[in-house]
């Protein structure tokens, strides 16, 4: 029987087109994909927990797959790590059950994104935030950002173009943390809408800036309609930061 | 008379061949002049404190140039901010009394080298250190550091091929701390030769993984012999963090 492989991936996708394996352009799937090929010579597919959009990070993806091989979990790890370019690092490989898999077996998955709120930008780093220079009043978008616990429909910040029969999603945890002049959001869900923690962030960012009240989050997520909420914001300040099995 | 700009920069040099003008390659100076010479129309050399190396990083180099023009400070870092790279961002623009000259003027200069020691390396953050499997015994790294203070003759950390008829220098700090897996040397001098901060940490991780005694350092700087050292510590690691006036 064929063994089932688990993998917790590490990447920085700054350079790639998203998680989703593309015909012409680099993806994390498909990178993952090639370095498989080349230690087993077979074409697996990889089922990732869900896509990342482009230049969206990740800490701890979950993917799997399934192969006849005689190479171990460990022997995957170290293989996959040498062959992968810098951005993408396999973080774990574990046996998982046969019936394992990364997508339907997800039953949350836990995101952060990242503010910086200075004067000025950084250029260390700069890959991993969004930068905003006006004071941002984190009060308010804490407040805002407690109107999002539990279940709602999400329909308002899902993004246009992408529907779903089912948009109510529940979120179990969303807090705001700061490290210097850093403010990171995290939130966690049963699951998400395309563009739903870039929209919410957006939203929150809109409310920040005075433009918005606090209360007003609630309205826009009662009118189902996306074109009240804020703006999206950028890939580059989002990060998968774990998949909850 | 001609206003004496003094600008604090910060830069990822990843994709820099260092900080020095190139006939060819990207390097920081050329960038900055190049966007000064866009605001300006004026071709005006930007003096250093110093070089850094192709892949070094810079929190707080300092530079300055001189230049007739009615744009003020402000303005300048603004406007350079606007057209530069987001590799390289102006964090400050003052003006300067008119003999304060970049170089001349430092009286010293703290360095940080920023090493990964874990089992697996990291995607995220993975252009601002060096990755060390094994694991480092930080005490003898600590007990050898404390050799280097103070005045002393640093030949045997030069870098081949770059005599200097003066290699005495002084180190007024160097400190490690360490922060979950990172760790990071801080050191302080009135001057580094070329590549002393990483033949320094090359020689540090040689005692960290056993291969060494910390005391074989006396003996190495007393030697005045290169050959006797370690390997160079990577670029992305090192990062001039102040230029001290």
């Amino acid at each position: 029987m064929a063994d089932n492989f688990k993998l917790v991936i590490e990447y920085d996708g700054s350079r790639f087109h998203g998680w989703q394996r593309q015909p012409n352009d680099p993806s994390i799937q498909g990178e993952i994909e090639s370095a498989i090929h080349r230690m087993t010579r077979q074409n697996i597919t990889l089922i990732g927990s869900g896509r990342t959009d482009a230049g969206v990070h990740a800490l701890g993806q979950v993917a799997n797959f399934t192969c006849h091989t005689r190479i171990s979990p460990q022997e995957f790890q170290e293989g996959l790590n040498s062959i992968l370019c810098d951005d993408i690092v396999i973080r774990s490989c574990d046996l998982a059950p046969p019936d394992f898999h990364a997508r339907y077996d997800a039953k949350g998955k836990l995101y952060r994104y990242t503010i910086l709120n200075s004067p000025h930008p950084t250029a260390m780093g700069r890959q991993y935030h969004w930068w905003l220079r006006a004071p941002l009043d984190l009060p308010a978008m804490q407040t805002a950002t407690r109107h999002l616990m539990g279940s709602h429909d999400f329909k308002s910040f899902e993004a246009m173009g992408s529907p779903r029969s089912h948009t109510i999603r529940e979120i179990t945890a969303a807090a705001w943390t700061t490290r210097g002049q850093h403010l990171c959001l995290d939130i966690q869900a049963d699951g998400f809408l395309r563009f739903m923690v870039r929209n919410i962030v957006g939203t929150l960012v809109e409310i920040g800036r005075g433009k918005m009240e606090p209360e007003q989050l609630k309205t826009i997520m009662e009118a189902r309609d996306r074109s009240l909420a804020g703006a999206t914001a950028p890939a580059q300040g989002l990060c998968l930061v774990k998949v909850l099995y």
